[in-house]
C-alpha cells in the first residue's frame, strides 16, 4: 500500500503559530521534503525545526532564486520522483509549506504531479495575510465587504481597475514594486489607513502605516487596506 | 497596570487547528470571553473546550440568532463593559475567536471597543476559507491569479460585476443564498471545477462539486472556484 502525501501548512514564520495537527505530523514523521534556496537555510525548515524528530529522512527542493516567476518545472518533476519513490515504497511523505499549502503556495506543483497517483491530505495553515493582519491590528475585512486579494506582480490597469472596484485589500509580494503599488493606492484614494507589513510574525517584523513604509521591502512584505465596515466602533 | 485583551483566532473547528500559541494562551487564562447562541453550545468554546483550564471565569457574549446580520450593537457595549472591568483590574481576558479574529470576525466588535483603553494582541487563526480549500482539495489561487473573497449576501450586481472580472474566488455564507449564488456562477461560465465545501474539518464536512451541492446548505459553508493558473500540472 502506498503512502500518503501530506501538505502541511506550517503558517507565517513564528513556529507558534503551526497548528496543533503539522505539529504531530511533522514530529512523527519519517520522510520529509521543503523548498530550500540555492545557498542558505530553508525558511519552511526554519520554521518546523523545533518540531522535527531525530533521524526523519530530508529531501529539501532546491529552487533557484531566479526561478520565483517562473518556477523551475524541471525541479518539480525531479522532487517528484523522489518523493513518488518513498510512496510507492508505502512512507508517508511530509511537505513542510509555508503559511497554508493552497494560497499561493508552491506545494501545488508537487500535488498537480502526484494527487492523481497517492493519496494527499492538505493541513490548512494560518496565511501570511492572517498574520499581517493582527500584526497591523485593523480588522480586515467584516460583513458583507469583499476582499481582494492582489499579488503586487498585476499589470499596472488591471491593479487600478481592482483597486477602483472598492472594498478591502491584501496586497502580496510587495517587495521592490513598492512605490509602484503605493502610488496606484493613493491615487485610488485608499492611502489613509493603509498599512504596510514586512516579514509578519518574526522578529525583525515591520509595520508603518504605508506612508512610511522602508524604502527596501522585502519579497516577503504586504500592504493592508481594511475594509471600511461602519459597524466596528 | 491593566490587563491584555487577547483576541485568540481558533481555527475552523478541528481543534487540532488550533495553534501552538492560541493553546497557550487559552490553557493559561484565568478570565476567558467567547460568542454564544441563545441556547445551545457555544461553537467557539467547543473548538477550545480542550485547552480551557479548571476553574477559569467564562464570559458567554450572547447573540441573539436574528442579530447575525445587524449585529446587536447593546449586547457588544455590555460585553465590552463586562470585560474592561477585568482588564481594568490587571487581569487578562482571552476571547475566543472562530477562524481568524480579523476575518469577517465579529472580535472586531469589541475591539473597535476596547483597543482604545487597552493593550491588544490578536493571534491569527486557520481561516475557514483555508479548511475548505483543504477539504476540497483544490489548490485555491496561484502566482499573478486574484482572489476575490464574496460575502453570498452581495446584492445580485456587484456579485455579477465581481464573477466577471475573473481569477479565483471563495464564497462565504452561503446558506440559503447557495441557488442564486450557484446560477450566477454558472452564468459566468465558473461552474466548471467550482466546489461546495460545509462545515469545513469538522466531521459534519460535505464536499462535494458544485453541481451536485446539498439543497439545504448550512450558513458555515463555502463555495470555491479556483484559478485557473496553468503551471500547476
Amino acid at each position: 500500500m502506498s503512502g500518503v502525501l501530506h501538505g502541511v501548512g506550517l503558517g507565517p514564520g513564528d513556529p507558534e503559530l503551526m497548528t496543533l495537527r503539522a505539529h504531530r505530523l511533522i514530529a512523527g514523521a519519517g520522510v520529509i521534503a521543503y523548498p530550500a534556496p540555492d545557498s542558505g537555510e530553508s525558511f519552511a525548515r526554519s520554521i518546523a525545526a523545533g518540531s522535527i524528530p531525530q533521524g526523519v529522512e530530508e529531501i529539501p527542493i532546491v529552487i533557484p532564486m531566479r526561478a520565483e516567476r517562473f518556477p523551475a518545472q524541471a525541479v518539480y518533476d525531479q522532487a517528484a520522483g523522489a518523493l513518488a519513490e518513498r510512496l510507492r515504497a508505502g512512507r508517508d511523505v511530509v511537505v513542510l509549506c509555508e503559511g497554508d499549502p493552497f494560497f499561493y503556495g508552491s506545494f501545488m506543483y508537487l500535488f498537480g504531479r502526484l494527487a492523481g497517483e497517492f493519496r494527499c491530505e492538505i493541513t490548512p495553515g494560518v496565511s501570511s495575510m492572517a498574520a499581517a493582519t493582527a500584526a497591523a491590528a485593523r480588522p480586515l475585512c467584516a460583513r458583507n465587504e469583499v476582499l481582494s486579494v492582489l499579488p503586487g506582480t498585476l499589470p499596472e490597469d488591471e491593479l487600478e481597475a481592482r483597486l477602483a472596484a472598492g472594498g478591502a485589500f491584501a496586497i502580496l509580494k510587495v517587495g521592490r514594486r513598492l512605490p509602484r503599488l503605493r502610488a496606484a493606492i493613493e491615487a485610488a484614494g485608499l492611502g489613509e489607513g493603509a498599512m504596510y507589513v514586512g516579514h509578519a510574525s518574526l522578529e525583525r517584523q515591520v509595520v508603518a502605516p504605508l506612508a512610511e513604509a522602508p524604502q527596501d521591502a522585502p519579497y516577503f512584505s504586504m500592504i493592508l487596506v481594511p475594509g471600511r465596515d461602519p459597524h466596528v466602533g
